[in-house]
């Protein structure tokens, strides 16, 4: 295949966040990143939010000489020393072409595609500090795991990032253990990526404009469900890149150890990631309870097609069910959750240990709070207003036995009504 | 509910085969037939091969002044003294109305519904047995795991028994570890039962006939894909008895530790038990090589996806992919079967201590033969006969492992191509 720049620019590439997971997906992008020189410009800048490590000197990539060794250091120094994140992903070498940079403003400075990876808690502030900072044209991906879902409300944060900054923005989920991924373990992942048609031009791809001048604001029908888009102007992709489409994603994310699969499903592949955790919780309390693989597996299977009932309940036809029975961020993040993830492993504890979960939690994760507990409360709230428990067994029962208003042993005669 | 009986006859029900799963299901149908005897005749007949055994003193039921005790005894003897069957489901107690029967013969008199449950290379010569010994109208539910598949060729067990007795069978199938099920630890399984529409009648139900006298022969469409229905003459279900549908089946099968789901898709259901066998191998390479959950999900996931593909290949329409992704005899035994059943096992030793799997089964299961290889093997004999070992894969590098051809780290490479 020819390298050949058929484009006359190139597309510029950042990842905002740092943490476990965005280390590894910023190695990732930027592994694809520097073999594309065709598509995109090599350097890839890493957003980290700046900190004072101290750097062991037992380091495996020690070098006395270097000052990073004396004493409290900032992380971003750190990382463009060692190419390493020795904080929050140790051990693993970072390619030469990912810097790490501590200002936001010149993390997204002429780039087209923003990954943003970063804990769901920051996104409202990261994005309303990019707000004029970024390209009009810009795309996004989120790899922000899960769904908000506040008050009966469920948000994506695909959604929030692209109404807060007037772009399109995709998501990425998978069965993906950071560290596993990180070590370039074989895994897979799924993007969900899927712009608006624009209305001036009627059913046209992202990208088709001639140039920069034609790149006028268009509205656009939106595609998502909770009418975060609605207002939203989107700006097309001038046609001097190289379309942002699915070979783009796939150019961008998918490497030998870490295959991608494309799918149009944004809320399939962002509620995957959050109701799993529910189901993670129903098979941790089966495994303590040692009822053995066949009771296991049936609570996974119970708790998948309440995935895929949820998803078309509330997110009507732009959900698609094989995305939860077929695709890396429904079934197989699923098995990965249930095998070792912290719910399954706490929900285990919590009945072996007879208490409660939050006192496991609290053991185990220094009270932080598990994902599961939450989205199973915030998913009961939907499902209680609506008056649709009875149709969620799985999901409601989970919520019940957190309340201490079920037991374990409840759950085959509730799942059979 | 009432049980007032509403038809003159009961269902009598007999199962034939009394191995570690033959008596886990058996003890099923004995509780179900004894707490519906609207529907059912209490009693069931379970046709044993007699063997001598000799029952330990220690015996949990042990009373010193019974016969059985006395040097090596008849297994049906035993199994109806101690109401369990000591030698392939030790320590579970058997419903009351659950008799061993030595005589084939003996056991299906009169039944009309047969429930098949016995190692697959028994079938032909059990079924040529019972040629004119059962009742033409009766039933069956094939309970045999997998399907058969020799020389290129694809065979359904439920078929096999339908052809030759020239009675309609069904299938069950699930993530059913029969010492779980044994102990009543909740789990969940599939039957598939769709008989096929009487010709002379047009499309009616089987069991919609007045009385015997117009129970006739009648041709049927046949529904199989291998043709080895379709010369296979049905007899209509006397009005006298209940009709046997999905209701039947259910009240017969589902238990409130014994979940049942009903499909129509037999091919699917069989596959399902059949194909997850590969997969279990492959997982169990991936966690042989250490390799991690990320990747375990996703060979399963490929596995999955190939199983469904397999299905509408060779099956064509009478195959529904929702069989594999969306039911207990698909995704969830493939779960169970990739978290600790013996293809998984030994493909994970052998890994582990770089031997051959061959060598492995020899040294874990006294040199018998692991299901998952023989069928990788025969899928690939079909695979490469069509010359689509390119669309599955997953499939075919797990038989190249085997045959020493490749290697566990080429998988996600050949999975990419």
């Amino acid at each position: 295949m020819s390298q050949a720049p058929q484009y006359e620019r190139r597309h510029k590439v950042c990842v905002i966040g740092s943490g476990n997971w965005g280390s590894a997906i910023a190695k990732i992008v930027a592994e694809n990143t520097a073999s594309r020189p065709d598509m995109f410009e090599p350097q890839v800048e890493m957003w980290v939010f700046e900190e004072q490590v101290e750097v062991s000197k037992k380091h495996k990539l020690y070098d006395a000489s270097s000052e990073i060794f004396q004493g409290k250091q900032p992380l971003t120094k750190v990382i463009n020393t060692l190419h390493e994140n020795v904080k929050y992903l140790p051990d693993i070498r970072f390619p030469d072409n990912l810097h790490a940079n501590p200002s936001l403003e010149d993390t997204v400075k002429d780039c087209t595609m923003l990954v943003f990876n970063l804990p769901h808690q920051f996104i409202n502030g990261i994005c309303d500090k990019l707000q004029g900072k970024i390209l009009p044209f810009a795309r996004a991906i989120s790899c922000i795991k899960g769904v908000d879902i506040v008050d009966g409300k469920v948000t994506l944060f695909s959604e929030s990032i692209g109404k807060k900054l007037g772009i399109y923005c995709g998501a990425l989920s998978g069965a993906n253990i950071a560290t596993e991924v990180a070590k370039e373990l074989y895994s897979e992942t799924t993007i969900a990526y899927d712009p608006p048609t624009l209305d001036s031009k009627g059913p046209s791809p992202v990208g088709s404009f001639t140039n920069l001048q034609d790149a006028l604001k268009t509205s656009f029908k939106h595609k998502d469900t909770s009418g975060a888009l609605a207002n939203v102007h989107l700006v097309p992709m001038p046609s001097e890149y190289p379309p942002v489409d699915h070979a783009f994603c796939k150019a961008l994310f998918h490497r030998p150890y870490f295959h991608v699969r494309l799918v149009n499903d944004v809320a399939g592949v962002s509620l995957g990631g959050a109701l799993k955790n529910v189901v993670a919780l129903a098979a941790g309390f089966v495994d303590g309870k040692g009822w053995g693989d066949n009771a296991k597996s049936a609570v996974m299977r119970v708790g998948l097609l309440e995935m895929v009932k949820f998803g078309m309940k509330y997110f009507g036809e732009t959900v698609n069910p094989k995305t939860f029975t077929e695709e890396s961020c429904g079934v197989a993040d699923l098995i990965t959750s249930c095998a070792g993830g912290r719910n399954h492993r706490c929900a285990k504890l919590a009945v072996e240990r007879g208490v409660s979960i939050d006192e496991i939690s609290q053991q185990v994760l220094n009270g932080q709070m598990l994902q599961g507990t939450s989205t199973a409360k915030e998913v009961n709230v939907i499902l209680k207003n609506d008056g649709v428990e009875d149709e969620f067994p799985l999901m409601t029962i989970v919520n019940r036995i957190l309340e201490g208003k079920a037991t374990v042993d409840d759950i085959p005669t509730f799942i059979e009504r």
